[in-house]
């Protein structure tokens, strides 16, 4: 199936702690954003800690194979203090963005109304980082020998390819060219990690000169940071490798609405797989069930998975209800994670 | 020669830009602040942008044991637009610390008055954070094949030794316990890099079992950028990998005075070798030569040069002179690099 014929078919994953609350409330937006006559089908996924707990697996090959047959992924949160560091991490959510060949990691930054970043009141941030999702360090080809010993050696190898680095930089520049300010800076390390820097700055240099109206700058990942700051307002689009775009975009988060607004998409653009739509915050195992969490990352995460298969007038609607209803927050009382959800439906339904 | 016979033998680098600006002052604050039966020699070393323009070297292996000989490498900034990136890096600064051993690369962040951080007014920022100086992907154990072709691959490998974590853990947890709060943070990604965040994690929790006193807790790197921004008062002493040392450094003077205000000693405690203190900005060549340039940074590095020298009475000295300049700018007059170093200077005498 697929969006055109008006009908989604959605692999849901709401994973643990505040993960089913959210994804709930994003469900609960989809459906009123959705045209009238369009179909929505969604399977849920018992994944995550829970189901870790009970029976040892992270994401059995068969269920990753009836999740390759849907349209898109929602995915709320997973993980729990009781598992291990990284079972679940690399056993579900990298397997997905591996497998499902997720290279465009989109995560946009945009400092809403009334929200306590400390940087509010500052002129517009509004800018995107396309994170690459299936090379660097992520990759796995780490090892170590004479592990526990005292001459115990741990290596990590981040493997950056021509063909990775180009498809996303060059993905990057797409999404640049489409924006009024059509500047793209591409975030490395290139002192320091000179082979891979190299392969990305050349890589950068190239496929910009197809597109000419792009502007384009080159900034060192701890320079970046500063920028990030003291001056977010000059960033436009953001390309950068794996690891750098997973440091840079929750401090972009920090800066701008906080983690709690930050939405992501790891798309395949080639739509080969499905692409999956997550907040960037955790499971929060410490406000679960109390209400509180804030859904709005998830339902902007939609928008995210809406314009991804083609309803870019849904998800315009979304972004546009989420504004409003921050600008309203200021004044407010503190509503339930249910009241935030039935408050966006409402303004994307009318 | 030693500092306990009350000489103190200095290499000093100006470098470039605003290099030989500030390490002027930072020299005249340190001839005020030493006793006066102290001895101070200083030897300046051309090296950086200019001399590699002139002649192609970077730091040739005779100047390097000349350095080696004196008891402290005092260094201002280098490099200029035109020389490519990572030549001077590689060539002088990464490997001095190599060299020398420079395994504690330590960074301190205190929110000073009258600084421009978006922090600023927020509860006490007063954190160090110790990088590791000599492993991580900075060893240049990476390479690339197929190079400049649809075919390339660019590896890099970050190397982490049972040897070098663990030294570099203790002399955090000898900070940390020898501070008021006694708090340690780990920072890493033991979820992703699973074999160095192993390695990392094993050591910091069994030489903590020697440090009973001292409290810690662990943090995924995305994380600590958020709570960077966030919560910044939370930290006491970060301990934390090469590469992830150099990133949160850098955000963590942005949220703190400002990279101006930024001090930074890269340390062998072993005293085998001479450690080599320097402000953590650039030598900004759009800046230098206009008497603009902050000294302050380059005066705490000197504070740091100092108390690594066992001359904490002279480097608390400096500190206080510090505060107690900054409490004062809010309301005076932009003043030049040169008068700042007078007032300093005045301070520390007085
Ligand atoms: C959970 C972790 C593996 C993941 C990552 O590092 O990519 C997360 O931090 C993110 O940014 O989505
Ligand atoms: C110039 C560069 C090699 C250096 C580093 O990455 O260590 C700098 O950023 C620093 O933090 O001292």
């Amino acid at each position: 199936s697929s969006s055109t014929d008006r009908s989604i078919s959605l692999a849901v994953i709401p994973g643990d702690g505040i993960g089913p609350e959210v994804v709930a409330q994003g469900l609960k937006v989809l459906r009123a954003v959705l045209p009238q006559d369009a179909k929505l089908e969604t399977r849920e996924y018992d994944l995550g800690a829970k189901r870790w707990h009970a029976t040892g697996e992270t994401l059995p090959d068969d269920e990753m194979e009836q999740i390759a047959g849907h349209d898109a992924i929602l995915l709320g949160a997973i993980g729990d203090p009781g598992v291990p560091s990284g079972v679940l991490e690399r056993g579900m959510l990298l397997k997905l963005r591996f497998a499902f060949d997720h290279f465009v990691n989109l995560r946009p930054s945009k400092l809403y109304p009334n929200t306590d970043s400390p940087l509010a009141g500052r002129p517009d941030i509004d800018f995107v980082v396309v994170r690459e999702g299936t090379e660097g360090p992520y990759v796995g080809n780490g090892g170590s020998i004479r592990k526990g010993t005292a001459q115990e050696i741990a290596n990590e190898v981040s493997v950056n390819t021509a063909y990775g680095v180009e498809r996303v930089v060059r993905d990057a520049y797409e999404r640049a060219q489409a924006r009024p300010r059509r500047k793209l800076t591409l975030v490395h390390k290139n002192n320091v990690l000179v082979h891979a820097g190299h392969l990305w700055k050349d890589t950068f240099d190239r496929i910009g000169r197809e597109y000419p109206e792009v502007s384009t700058d080159y900034l060192h990942v701890d320079a970046a940071t500063i920028f990030l700051v003291s001056d977010p307002a000059r960033f436009d689009v953001i390309v950068t490798d794996n690891l750098f775009g997973d440091i840079i975009t929750d401090l972009a988060a920090a800066v701008s609405g906080g983690i709690g607004l930050a939405a992501s998409g790891n798309i395949n653009p080639t739509r080969q797989f499905p692409s999956m739509f997550e907040p960037v915050h955790g499971s929060a195992p410490d406000i679960a069930g109390t209400g509180t969490a804030d859904p709005t990352a998830t339902v902007l995460s939609v928008a995210l998975l809406l314009r991804h298969l083609g309803l870019g007038e849904q998800a315009d609607r979304i972004d546009a209800a989420v504004t409003a209803d921050l600008a309203e927050r200021g004044s407010a009382a503190a509503r339930t994670t249910d009241e935030i959800g039935d408050a966006l439906a409402a303004r994307v339904a009318g």
